[in-house]
């Protein structure tokens, strides 16, 4: 569902009350800080109330469950952020986006998973002078990477910081371009073969999650763009290039995808084309049938019907004529077909 | 109907003529004046002769039905609203826009409920310098809830009230688009199983709603675009934030309706090979009946006519002996389905 | 016919030869000149060689009939009109456009009327400081609208009365747009109940008609927002707004046109899965009664056999006990169809 | 063909190597040089050692038949033509454009023939000061009659010369238009008629030509916006006013192929439902015939059993009430198609 | 495949990681340095160590076999180029693009070659200031081409001879185009007389293959439109004019591959109508065929009935009183036929 059911909570709601609008994915929320410099990394699972809000390095605060509405509500007020973000970071059906509030740039984007159909979440970052805030619905390998390489020294600013756990979110959109890939090989296999009405169903529930990738990735590109070209207090200049590539990772992906799309409309189209090939094969069948016995059928009413004066009958090889003459037709019928190139 | 009859009231009358267009939904005209500062607020139920033109504070005049030309007509000429805007607010087929006349900034936008079908209303606003004039075809309860926090205590300037106004709107489509979307997985479940000649129909209905909606909501964002980017000296620098906002959401619904219309484009396509699929199987089975029956029953007639010669009917075990070959061709065909994977 | 046979009649001639391309539509050529200030109005039938060049006033130059090629050609000289405007004037398949010549504007509009299928003319306007110059193929109420309220005192500048004309212009498309959407209403209606081979061709018809009027609609929108935001000395910047209305207006034509395209679009995706339906209702029925009737068929052909030795031929209930097998067999095929929901 | 074969000749040879691509469509190369100013004209055919590069008025070197590649080297060579340029003049599958290159502007236009299906050929335009040197595969008549119309008096510079030709072929895609639309009624007919498997082949060919046609066309606009609307030195203010009326010409045409591409899919279109219509209308005829027959030969069945025991055959009317009950049957089924509105 | 599979080695690697991603094409890796000036050229094969970074022409380095990561990344180092750059050299699945770095320009551009179905290559190329280093996954005629020029005298800077390279990339495309447009003749040719079911296949893959060809030539456009129109301290001003060409020769390959796009698709509609013409054809036979012997089938059943009251059949000549109806019957039914003209 693209429009959750939960947001009829937001009507008739005054603006920028904060409201969770999505699904629980993880029992607690958790807040960790890592705070560091060029010699030290500290990482420390802390409260709400003791948030690390000066420091000598860099700090990332990682919010993992979204369901904790007191918990982002504290943290917008101790980093003074906007309620409108704060309202934002908290509904899951958030559009992906980047917003310039000059002290602190808000980016929202989507994390897709794939185990039993394609899962969306909702990832959050929020950049200011030496913090960066990332709000997440659950916890993934990718970041954890990024977190151990941090840990290992490959540090920088909170810019780079962004960067790289941008770079690895694009990176998993590949994964996801894979499978979408198999899916469509699987359903060309199916259709040049054993193609059924589920395939139908397949080709269908395909383009629907295609579509829903599609709504998630390409405002990607807009966000990447801002951040490679756009110069902003909080990128160095140094960083942009490193924007720019993985804008230019979000332009194949989008590429990608609108190829991958073009070839599901493509199998619809041949779907269709081998079911009418089907069917022609299926009346081709009756036609033939149909046209070889009905005429003969018909000879053998005639010499079936009662009438007293019938001479045929009394003949010695009637039944003989009549079977030679029944065998012709048919052969005739067969030969025509057979110059038509359907036997 | 997306032209009204009634439109052929406008040709050949002169430019900017008050003329009501649509159709009476309350039953009386209702002004109601809404006068607060961040002390007071007052309520009031006025007729067009005392409107409150000069105030200490804020003034927000809410006209509640547009059959009331005069009343129309005189707020226009007590708050020196141009003529052709009065004959917008009355012409309930007028377009969604902004106008900005410099003193005064006008927005029709359309507001939707779904009860039977999809209906239609028109809503107009006009900010003035610390006046807001709204002009609506009924009631509705998220404006109700606006007025509530007003008096609760929830002020600020004519642009927060426009602002508030505008994004309880534009939450309402929210709504609409889960309509929308429970009308769209309701299609597909019956395509998916038991479909019929009428779900055509309703497929046909849901686009061209669809339709209705978008040719509505794609101009709102224009309109917010508008108020959320341009230095304007009516709307406060510290609150195009909060239209950025609402420009936001409106974003995000004209997204998903395009994704709601690839999803009834991609319906409509399931369910024409679904009637494809169908037709096959009609076909299928009428093959699979006449092909064994047609052959054999060809055979009954042979032994059906009545040749004086013809040994066969004589022997002993003749009959048995054209059972069985009659159950052999039967059998053969049938094996030969079952390997096309008919059967 | 969108290119007229006549064209040919252009081709290897020098550039702005003044030709009319078109049909006759009024018997004689008619020039009037309406001069008109604040105080007096004076209307006047004037042949070529005297036309009203000079006045104290606002002249109005109105010429009915284009086929007068002599009379148009004087008047463009007569008021120092370029050549290349007076081939276009001459010319009624011309596009519709706006050209600015500094010293005069020109712009070209179809006006189109509905009787026996669309009927589509051409309209040119010259402004000129206090002149206005129209050509016409005939007569129009709306036109004549406009010269009664100039004589009764509805007076302004050669801008504002070209504003009116104008706007009575795209007034009239929205007549054209009603006709369009009731057509699309009665085709609607057919495709739901007893549509025939003729309705496909009719949503055909209905598909080219509107074609043409989209394009004779879409410029429209640019002549109108050339002359309501762009800062011309011969519009008075008081009068923009009023062009700003007319525009308002072109877009609503055009996205109605564009609404009503799409409804025909999916009216032909309606006609056809509909057509598929059907296809499917006869085939069902044909297949019911084959399958029904064959298989029983095929009993009465074995017990019409002349086999000498036939026992069941010889059992006492033998016919009757046939009967029971065939009705038997009948009422299972006739429960599967219901189980199938075929019957 | 689209890419000529001839094309592998540019592979793996340096830039602007000149080689003719493209067929020879006039036995020799000529070159006519017309020189004229106000008083005098004079029409030559030269050689190429002997171009008149200076003159006191204007020169225009015509050359016909562009398998002359020594010829056309040559007068590169003569006014300083860049090789690339030259390059592409020989090339016939060159793309239409317009290249600045400061002192002179270098046209590529097509001209299109209609006698055995639509033939291109291409015409290059280099405009200098005081020089026009044509290009061009073969002769055509309304380039004759710009050379007649300059002998006759009709002078200007040489950017006038070259809008003369640029409008002359322009109108004359104007008689392409014709000759498509004429193709389509033609079709429109044979589909509303006696349509057959050709006439879907034919409607194919006709959307090739129409792309072909577009792809010609499209870049026609932007050679003539370029001319109409920059300020160039080669170019008279004042002349600037002729290639917008070009300009204008070719929007009009490429409108008018929109509308032609519009109109032959909606015929694809009709052609689809008329296909699905008359297959309706067989099975229709199939199933009327089954229906009513195999019910009632069922029943002829039944008493053709042989059967010692069956009463009804001994009944003395028992042949005449079984030929009533099929009557009763038959008619009951011809009730129902009535009722139904097959017969 | 457009993701390959060892693209999931990229993710939860550090950024600008140097990973070969691809096939491997050549045994070794070959680096191959000319050193050029006006007089004199040296072609060497050289190993990483040894590579000339400075000298008095140009340096033309050549790397083929993208699998030498180790190689590529002391080039990289020897050359100061960027990380991201050298990771970019060695993912083949790398979009096509242009990248400038100020003190050099990064392309990336693809090679198609068609043997087995179309075959891909990436092709990349930094420009430095007297440096041009181009990496390819393998050897290719028209490169070598371009070296024997370089050697035979055919010299320039750096800039010219990237865009020699690029040249004769972008007329290797001219070929490709060439065989799909070979490809869909013989579909054509196919669809218009014998076509199958594979037909439909191949149509798809020709398609697909299309959509390949084109995600890798749209973005060519922009590359050498910035070489082209770009003030770059990298390009002389007077080489432009060649990047122009080049450039011109890109749109040319984009329309044609639109043009060959819109011709697959109307082929996918001929082959769809042709299917069903060929439909429509099976069962006209069937119908034919039905029509003419159900009925006569009926009457011979009803003399096959064995009746002890059968008048009819002790008529003398009753048998031929029905052999001559069924006979009328049969004709009849048969001009019928003829007059539908379906015979
Ligand atoms: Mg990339
Ligand atoms: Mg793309
Ligand atoms: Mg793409
Ligand atoms: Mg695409
Ligand atoms: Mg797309
Ligand atoms: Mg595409
Ligand atoms: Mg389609
Ligand atoms: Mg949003
Ligand atoms: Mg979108
Ligand atoms: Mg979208
Ligand atoms: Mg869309
Ligand atoms: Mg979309
Ligand atoms: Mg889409
Ligand atoms: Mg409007
Ligand atoms: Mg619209
Ligand atoms: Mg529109
Ligand atoms: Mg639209
Ligand atoms: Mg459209
Ligand atoms: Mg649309
Ligand atoms: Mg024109
Ligand atoms: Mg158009
Ligand atoms: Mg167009
Ligand atoms: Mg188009
Ligand atoms: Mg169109
Ligand atoms: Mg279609
Ligand atoms: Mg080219
Ligand atoms: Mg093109
Ligand atoms: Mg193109
Ligand atoms: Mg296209
Ligand atoms: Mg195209
Ligand atoms: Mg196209």
């Amino acid at each position: 569902m693209v429009i959750p059911n939960e947001i009829g909570k937001k009507i008739a709601v005054p603006p920028a009350t904060p409201i969770f609008i999505g699904k629980k994915k993880v029992d607690e929320t958790v807040v960790r800080a890592i705070t560091y410099n060029a010699e030290n990394v500290e990482v420390l699972e802390v409260k709400p109330e003791e948030l690390p809000v000066h420091s000598k390095g860099i700090i990332w605060l990682d919010i993992i469950g979204l369901h904790g509405v007191e918990v982002v509500k504290k943290i917008g007020e101790a980093y003074s952020i906007h309620p409108l973000v704060i309202e934002d970071v908290l509904n899951t059906s958030q559009r992906v986006k980047l917003e310039d509030y000059e002290d602190y740039v808000f980016v929202v984007i989507k994390v897709f998973t794939f185990d039993n159909g394609l899962e969306v979440d909702q990832l959050s970052l929020i950049l200011k002078e030496d913090v960066l805030i990332t709000f997440r619905e659950r916890d993934y390998d990718f970041i954890d990477a990024v977190l151990k390489r941090v840990i290992a020294g490959g540090r920088g600013g909170a810019d780079y910081l962004m960067y790289t756990i941008l770079d690895a979110v694009v990176d998993s959109y590949f994964k996801i371009l894979l499978e979408f890939s198999e899916s469509i090989d699987g359903l060309e296999d199916e259709i040049f073969s054993r193609f059924t009405m589920e395939t139908s169903g397949k080709l269908h529930e395909l383009k629907r999650e295609l579509n829903r990738f599609k709504m998630a990735i390409y405002p990607v590109r807009d966000v990447l763009s801002f951040l490679a070209r756009y110069d902003h207090k909080l990128v160095d200049a140094d960083n942009r290039i490193y924007f720019r590539d993985v804008h230019d990772h979000a332009i194949r992906i989008i590429e990608t995808s609108e190829y991958l799309r073009d070839l599901a409309m493509s199998l619809r189209e041949l779907y269709l084309s081998n079911l009418s090939n089907r069917l022609n094969e299926i009346m081709k069948l009756l036609t033939i049938i149909s046209t070889i016995f009905i005429p003969i059928t018909f000879i053998t009413g005639v010499y079936g019907m009662n009438f007293r004066y019938m001479p045929e009958l009394e003949w010695k090889y009637g039944y003989y004529a009549v079977l030679t003459v029944m065998s012709v037709v048919a052969l005739m019928m067969l030969i025509y077909f057979k110059k038509k190139g359907w036997v």
